[in-house]
């Protein structure tokens, strides 16, 4: 076969046929589906209990045709209450929220709202462990910010502070979450050296 | 004024004006709709963070109308992959469903799912505190049974046991939830006696 293109040729080489479904690094996945493996592999090896909740939906119109499943004809997405993620790990409640960001150099606080920040100001007031994973695409790293030093950066924006977190910020008060094989993101041996 | 209709003269002077908002009794409201209003109550009075999750559903189409907010035009119910309900109360994970019957005399189990019961297992397994909210309608009662006495009746239905729970058991082993006036289902003052 003739490949023009040279690095079409290495690429292909660097991935034989029938890889594609086994190929398990970070390329294609958003860190949303990511999350998603690691829990539904943390909760097979009984390591925790952690789901996304379904995005809250607004429904209006309702059909119910014979014999077949109801179709909802009209519904319109509300803005979720919570975080997105929660669950039980060791005994302990966890609660964070899952943001990947174009930038290089920092995360904007935009990407977050404020009644995610109360939420988990009140996770924490109750014991439970709150937290920020975020994904900086372009480096392909992902951390875990505890809430503590998220609410740092969204209360001084209020007052003149920086709309957004810097990276140099993130990386050295947060931590590096490993990629590993199942756990694609694998936030629970972060939260192990953390608090426990 | 003229009554023609005794009952509405009576009903009238039971409830005065202004009353009908400020009636906070349970009747008309659904068991889940006293929930919410509890959790409602616990958050604000820094009691507990527990929500009710979005009821599942799988889009499959959405129009993005120019200068609107965007239109679900067709989706689907999904089946939940948990319970309901879970939060963080005094540092602790709950987790739990809440079902009513018409029922006097026995609650039946087909009100329960079986990933249901795999994800309550899953959350004691982790140290969650995990339970069933039952409400025999027309008794007007509230129980919490914890799911470890649950998952007996449950097991055993496979087994040639029977495929309900009788009332008896659930008021043995269940504790009667009270009413209050804000905190209209007020689980975690029985959640105080069973576990802390």
């Amino acid at each position: 076969m003739n490949y023009p293109n040279g690095k079409r040729a290495i690429k292909h080489s660097l991935a034989p046929k029938g890889k594609t479904k086994t190929d398990f690094s970070n390329r294609g996945m958003s860190l949303e589906e990511d999350i998603n493996v690691t829990n539904e592999h943390y909760l097979a090896s009984q390591t925790a209990v952690v789901h996304k909740k379904p995005t809250p939906v607004q429904i209006v119109n309702v059909d119910y045709p014979k014999r077949s499943a109801a179709v909802i004809k009209e519904a319109y997405f509300k803005q979720a209450s919570t975080t997105d993620f929660n669950g039980v790990y060791r005994g302990k409640y966890i609660d964070f929220e899952a943001k990947e960001t174009k930038n290089k150099t920092s995360f904007p606080l935009s990407n977050v709202h404020q009644h995610q920040i109360d939420h988990m100001k009140a996770v924490q007031l109750h014991g439970g462990i709150s937290f920020l994973i975020v994904k900086f695409t372009p480096l392909d790293e992902v951390y875990l910010l505890p809430a503590q030093d998220l609410f740092v950066y969204w209360d001084e924006q209020w007052q003149g502070g920086r709309k957004s977190i810097p990276y140099s910020y993130i990386k050295q008060k947060g931590s590096l979450i490993p990629f590993r094989y199942q756990a694609r993101v694998d936030y629970a041996s972060v939260l192990d050296k953390l608090y426990f």
